[in-house]
């Protein structure tokens, strides 16, 4: 039914090997890409769930739950069948030989069938990522649509590349005196049980689709449980995997929606004695509570972290500020891979405009994102809106903490006059301010922390992202020896490390079937997405053998 | 320096995929194998430890402990460095930066030098093997030494296929308006952490090995912490790795030795926030234990089981008995692997000797059992001798739990007269009985259950090994539907299957490259011993890119 998709199951699992570019999913939003039409299309089909229970045929308890609200202002309205812990449970566990039985290539060819119709229906979900996020609109559609979706195909290939590495039959012969022994084997691949993805309110497709798809894959049910304020882009898609599932074949509560409105029904799944696997973003308190409390399960944590800008030199002083800029205005900062802190030596730093202070520095990279961020109609398409109160008390808290050299400022979107916007603030901190800088300060907020040297600039780095995480760093330098310096730091610290980012490759973006996100090396995260160690143990085989 | 072993790790790494036959290291002790003269140089060596500290030098309290007694009879009197946990987790520390740059092909080939090196003193760690668990000798020289190196080289070869999947250097370069982005992008392979193994008493190498090379390899420093009744094979293995990683240009201390006389070592250093890696091999209830209180580290574990035999019908009825007699009678019962449950339906079975009810099974499976321990000198060169009171008071507590087909037999053991050594003890028990047989009693103490029918043996083995897990599993039937059945059975539980194995392959064996031991399916083992779910998680890429 779906062989169509083994040249691209092929295409992706060469890519996971070789790392470089490869995309199966268009980013741009094109009519000439999407087809004439498709935007409107899906902004329609996103309307029309608004103020409506969502389609979707699910047993639970009779009741119709949901209270998400656009951070561009108004209500969505939607309801979703609430669900019974134990009955989302016991359904999934009935569902899952069948699709055991179906073999890893059959589950892969599903999954990417699956993955095709999320794609066709990309302009649907970025309506409802940008409703439920307060993502601009094409950030929605990239992160939300094809970014997140080469990010599940990722998992598909590293799932199935696992799954077949070892042959699944065998002929056994050893040398004894007389006639040899000889046995016939049979390996065959046995899911872990039943999986629990715990979505996130920034990205809710992006971060839930690696944790679906490579549990799913392995052959495991999955019980979806969006955030409370970003259910719809993971209803759309639950209902879309149902819809394939059933096609196919096989039971549609291999994937369920479990809808709340945060009466702590996460809790509950987690620590279910069945549920085997849980796949969470989020704070690093709930995520540390998981790892502590959810010990029958394989728990994938991505917390938070204190990602890190070390400025050393540069050749390009007006590439540095912008691509810096830029990173801080993306989505208002609210990538858990957007940088915090910026480490300068306070005795300031050599560029190809001449030396510059530290107070130049800061000063200039204040007027950077005010030279970005100045026309409020282009601001908001990059900054996109608040996404909920706790980000939005930060940045007002933030003045407090320090020096004031940006002050965030409050813009009124064009269109969504209810929107909550807000531009970066940026505070000087000294490098005795651990206690300020070591922890995460999750949205547009940023340190200019004034260092005694680099060389203090990446033992900083070092000390805080080994006790506290950090998804990204970066380091501006013209010297080969601090760059390798940098290098080593991040090794210590096990962080990616972006050097010289100074064009358009921006250190909080990273590239599906290249770069990784995470790399478990450090607290914000217990595995890459998605490497090896990220679908090993979804799975296990079992043998049976016997006389040939 | 160790060039020479690049054939043997692309050949394990070929087999780790085919999972075909194949060793590395002869498993036969003759001398047209071995040596003339390495029988007895390797006794020599392992007498003259005997009553004196053991050569290692690592640093400590000052103090030398041990108490290790001979199953046979003697004290060893070989004492070994107090180590202090602390000091132990920061030496480690400290040693694993240099061995993180080495790479995952230098560690490798460092890894297989110790291996072979270890292969060069089999003989010297049978003896210790056998004196420390109770193993006959030549089981002593095969499981404790080349099946044990066997099991370390194929970590070796996972960790090496899992750390080179995917390329080290790699070229990004994505289409644009205008140039195209360009970057250079380089992956690290990083060490999780320190590593702690913890050994067993009955398989001090064979169950230590794979998680020691499966860290080692992947970068992390390893201390091993033996038990208490079995330090010396590891202390001759500790003092191996470090004289190959010194001459390597490496610190020693990568890889310690942590005895203990019985203190709760393993716990201190399995909490030890800087542990980040647990190996363990013992009781369902350390091992529970660790689990839930190790969660700072990766743990695996593998534990307690209800080994189970489903007897149907069979074309070899004297083969059947002769094996099973045999599986139960191999060191006494005391492998993980050994049946305990022989599950046989009440109205009894289909033979090629016509049919046999189940009192006939019942007493011809006692009388193979002594028919092949019938001579005191060739009984205990298979049944070894008991190795802990542990045993020994199961063994005799078995009579009472229901009524005895076979007693068990004390024998005097013609070379050393103070060795406990027990012939197994059959005990019958019907299905209602599941409290009993429901739970191991590891040594040589097997059940023969009578069962309503076949399809209610298969019903008794998915419940009990879903819940209280098992590494084996064997069934015997002339019936492709049954054989099928098992199967679907063996599937649900997660459990490895054996089917009528009559001749010279035991359920207890697993050979290395080819069988899994254990599956992460069941409660008895978090993943297989070995495949990439075991060695994942050990490491991590960290990644650095910059502009071309």
């Amino acid at each position: 039914m779906f062989d169509q998709h083994g040249d691209t199951l092929t295409r992706a699992m060469k890519a996971i090997a070789e790392r470089g570019y490869w995309s199966a999913y268009p980013e741009s939003p094109s009519p000439r890409v999407y087809g004439e039409g498709a935007a409107e299309r899906g902004k329609e089909a996103f309307e029309s769930y608004l103020g409506k229970p969502f389609p979707i045929e699910q047993q639970g308890t009779g009741l119709w739950i949901g209270a998400e609200r656009s951070p561009y202002g108004m209500e969505l309205g939607v309801t979703y069948p609430e669900p019974s812990p134990e009955q989302l449970v016991d359904l999934a566990g009935a569902a899952m030989p069948a699709w055991r039985d179906a073999g890893p290539q059959e589950r892969a060819q599903v999954c990417a069938e699956i993955l095709h119709r999320i794609n066709q229906r990309s302009f649907e979900i970025a309506n409802a990522v940008q409703h439920t996020t307060g993502q601009a609109f094409v950030m929605a559609f990239q992160a939300g649509g094809p970014h997140a979706q080469d990010r599940g195909l990722e998992a598909v290939a590293y799932g199935l590349a696992a799954m077949t590495a070892a042959r699944s039959h065998a002929r056994w012969e050893k040398p004894a005196k007389g006639d040899p022994l000889v046995m016939e084997k049979t390996f065959t691949v046995v899911p872990r049980g039943v999986a629990l993805v715990i979505g996130c309110n920034t990205f809710p497709t992006w971060n839930a689709y690696p944790g679906l798809f490579a549990s799913l894959v392995t052959g495991n049910p999955v019980i979806v449980k969006p955030h409370p304020g970003a259910i719809l882009p993971l209803a759309i898609t639950v209902a879309i995997a149902r819809e394939v599932l059933e096609e196919a074949g096989f039971d549609p509560d291999l994937v369920t929606l479990a809808a709340e409105e945060g009466q702590g029904l996460a809790s509950q799944l987690a620590t279910h004695p069945d549920v085997r696997i849980v796949d969470f973003t989020g704070s690093t308190e709930y995520g540390d509570w998981l790892e502590r409390n959810a010990t029958q399960a394989l728990v994938h944590t991505e917390k938070a972290g204190v990602n890190t800008v070390v400025v050393d030199s540069t050749d390009s002083y007006k590439g540095m500020l912008g691509n810096i800029a830029f990173s801080l205005s993306l989505y208002s900062g609210q990538m858990c891979t957007a940088p915090q802190n910026i480490l300068i030596p306070s005795d300031g730093i050599q560029t190809d405009a001449g030396p510059k202070s530290l107070a130049e520095v800061a000063a200039d990279l204040a007027a950077a994102v005010s030279r970005l961020l100045g026309d409020d109609a282009r601001a908001v398409e990059l900054t996109g809106a608040i996404v909920n109160a706790g980000v939005l008390g930060r940045v007002e808290a933030a003045p407090s903490l320090g020096e004031v050299v940006l002050e965030s400022r409050a813009v009124t979107h064009p269109a969504f006059p209810g929107a909550t916007v807000r531009t970066p603030v940026i505070v000087k901190l000294s490098q005795a301010d651990e206690e300020t800088y070591g922890r995460e300060h999750f949205g547009p907020v940023a340190f200019v922390i004034a260092t005694g040297s680099t060389e203090e600039s990446l033992a900083v780095l070092r000390r805080t992202i080994s006790s506290r995480g950090a998804l990204t760093a970066s380091v501006y330098s013209t010297s080969p020896q601090v760059l390798e310096a940098a290098e080593r730091a991040a090794l210590d610290a096990g962080v990616n490390l972006s050097c010289n980012l100074t064009g358009g490759v921006f250190v909080n973006q990273s590239a599906a079937f290249s770069d990784y996100h995470g790399t478990g090396a450090n607290p914000a995260a217990t595995a890459s997405l998605t490497d090896p160690g990220f679908v090993a143990g979804r799975f296990f085989v079992v043998q049976s053998r016997r006389h040939a």
